[in-house]
């Protein structure tokens, strides 16, 4: 089971400060959307320069472009992109040929999708590696958590990796592992934690006990 | 009506070179998605810093945390940012309330929203400014343009202003100004042009005209 660090709202440098810090409890690194709003593919170049003993995720949310977007993180040096899974076949589509090319992967990002039934097995048709359930930040502040997307996922997914993300700390992240998803994402639940080292070392504990 | 320029596949350089010779005759610089990939949000802060007269346009796309990501590119100098349609309204709603603290604009883009006639209205509710119809390049590249969806989203919306996007040239441009959009998108179409000066100069007059 994989340990993927969200970060979303800190600065390249204090970015960089962090998975110093945190890197031998992580498996991989996500430049997070509003991370990469704010500094654009430098933030996957010098995460992947400084680390390359980590896979880094550029959490780009394609919608379109799929091969231009993809080709853009991958050429960053990011081993896997996003693309949003409520969008075109024909924009995963483009993702994948590219990720196949370069030899990388395409992570589905499953948020605002409801129909997992029939969208599960497209996508799987269409070749991305994993697929991942994923409570919004926006839906988290509303009360939800994604265990339950994550129940109902599981019954769909045949071949695909399974990853999980949505407000996942060190106390809740048993819930989780009870149902094998491949990825654990967690982010501000380390990121803003009193002592993120602490809680990272807690979280990579209980991942692989 | 007013004619936005989209950028998706130049550097910050070549973008702001190619602004200069254009400006005169565009309202809008839209930091396309690849774009804003590529160069974060120092793209909006250049462009604003150097076009001061021009409005800028931050083509996010945002689909979660959206008072979050719709702050990073006010707080930037963008005028509008863009949400998708097809997220959540909780994420709808955190664009709109951080676009009236800061007194600047939302665009919802409605790619790959099915439900005109259910969704407008919700959108309007919501307090959205500009809602852009939009057929993504990789539709385009399958043979579709949004002249259908613009039609078909003129009989739903009531005040929020109308846009639309989707390999529209100087061609193709009064097929879509008979429809009296308050917004016309033009990116590939101006920019690789042979001459785009002189493809934005046709653009503009009939716009104008």
């Amino acid at each position: 089971m994989k340990l993927q660090l969200a970060i979303d709202e800190l600065s390249l440098e204090q970015a960089l400060i962090q998975v110093d810090k945190l890197k031998q409890y992580i498996d991989i690194v996500e430049i997070g959307t509003p991370f990469l709003i704010d500094a654009g593919r430098k933030a996957v170049e010098q995460m992947k320069r400084k680390f390359p003993e980590l896979e880094i995720l550029c959490d780009a949310k394609i919608m379109d472009a799929g091969a231009y977007e993809a080709q853009l993180a991958y050429d960053a040096g990011a081993d896997y992109v996003t693309v949003l899974g409520i969008t075109d076949d024909l924009t995963i589509k483009g993702c994948v040929e590219q990720a196949k090319k370069q030899g990388r992967k395409v992570m589905v990002d499953m948020i605002c999708v409801k129909d997992f039934a029939t969208r599960i097995p497209a996508l799987e048709e269409l070749g991305v590696d994993v697929i991942a359930v994923h409570t919004g930040a926006d839906q988290q502040q509303a009360g939800r958590t994604p265990i339950e997307d994550l129940i109902e996922m599981k019954k769909y997914v045949k071949k695909a990796q399974i990853a999980v993300a949505g407000g996942i700390n060190s106390k809740t992240v048993e819930d989780y592992m009870a149902l094998q998803p491949d990825i654990v994402i967690v982010g501000s639940g380390i990121l803003n934690a009193v002592d993120p080292v602490h809680e990272v070392e807690l979280v990579h504990r209980l991942l692989t006990d």
